[in-house]
């Protein structure tokens, strides 16, 4: 394989990859994640899911360090509003784990997306996610349409 | 106040308090707890809630360390099965918070809590939280029933 | 114990005591900050150093809130520069330590802190740090005096 | 490319490469990471450090899930002892670095590594790292000889 697929092939594993109905990413589990129980800390899997989240927001052409600095016109900031999350099995140190992050509908200055954790076939976590950006008074904003185009366009 | 009372006095503090509902402790927040967007990073909230139950169960009489070194009778831990949280207003750092904990119902392997994190009379977050009690193959396992009377004692 | 007696106790579990040479804050381990080897997760103890260092700044009249805000002048960090840490016994869940935190030298934009972290009487993390105060651009700012007063005064 | 080459590229990617001096892994910063002041928190680069070892073990076929589970004849963990950390710049969110792992020696029970956390060309971190095999009781374990080899293999 030559350097150039090489890389590319990196930058897909480290961003995941658009799915026909989403975003998918490998990600490993480190000591970090894991508490004295032997399994991940429940509160890291939604590192994981953030994760998922944020690359499925860079391959659809939204940039955390843009929307903060201000290129959309003022100071914007993606943020989770709601949670429902089902912790179903555990995973464990050392294992890889898939992300897959799909959005359910864009309404208005929310989005709604399902997130699925898996080992393998196993289903660990299932999460719904209710998201939106905000402006510097905390504020929502409205999502620009092309956002709104490039989310849902995956989700039909 | 002499040096003993006032170590358990700050013992107290360090555990939180049991209320006529359930279970109250104050927490800072600290830089560990914040992300660039410069509020409270949205899972490092479900570490306060964990703080909160910890300690209520800790104040019960449950201890996790006890749990984990098989004192029980096997090797068994506290888990949490499902959450559905709300995040309706940042925390920032410097921020002292209350994290308010009720039991709502004991059922058989399952404990139902709402939990709640206020910074003075303001709501932050709101939880409703689904855990349990495992054994080492991951199967749960029946409360105790001198813990179901512990935890409901306070909700009723 | 009367009210404003447990007012205090609480604030003192909450920011901790300057001592005679420094401060000391008592802090309790939870799940999240331990591992799968059963005992605290070694970057998680550069937490519990922070929140130490923090609550000292704090009782000294240092506010990261208000550095971050400008009312400094302009938007100031506390940023930690280097670090020596020594991880002799572990900590765990359940366990109350405390952190001890004292102020070696202050020198231009530069403070020296010696730290270490204990339960009861034993010895679990030393770490010697060095921290600055920086500007906007990231370029070290000099201690105002008064701060090196503060923080010298109990270490002499 | 095919999807065999694309499997063995991702996977290189989850787990980083052996490089002539040592081993290199790229990450990629996520909101999890940062603090308020809008760059990453100090002990979250250990995070960083923390996996660049466990995938240079990991291709040298030491495994943290095996040390674990006592196939080397008990339990065994792999602990950090010492570290020296200079943070001399700092990584942003979706800022992809680089974690660089070099062994610098094995005597007895103990490994020194040099790491380093680049940014492209620039050096954002640097440390050394004492680390060791510990027993059930925390004590001691010298490094079995075929991995003291292929630490040292690449380092020479």
């Amino acid at each position: 394989m030559n350097q150039g697929l090489h890389e590319a092939a990196i930058s897909a594993a480290l961003t995941g990859e658009l799915t026909e109905t989403g975003h998918r990413l490998l990600a490993r589990v480190y000591f970090a994640d894991t508490d004295f129980t032997g399994v991940v800390y429940h509160a890291r899997y939604l590192e994981f899911l953030e994760r998922g989240r944020s690359d499925f927001l860079r391959l659809s052409g939204v940039h955390h360090s843009e929307l903060a600095d201000g290129s959309h016109g003022e100071k914007l900031a993606w943020v989770v509003r709601r949670m429902e999350i089902e912790f179903r099995r555990p995973a464990r140190v050392d294992d890889i784990v898939a992300v897959e992050t799909r959005v359910e509908d864009v309404s208005g200055a929310r989005v709604f997306m399902d997130q699925e954790l898996r080992h393998g076939e196993e289903l660990l976590v299932s999460a719904r996610v209710e998201a939106a950006i905000i402006g510097p008074s905390g504020k929502p904003r409205r999502m620009p349409a092309h956002w709104k185009n490039a989310f849902l366009r995956r989700s039909e």
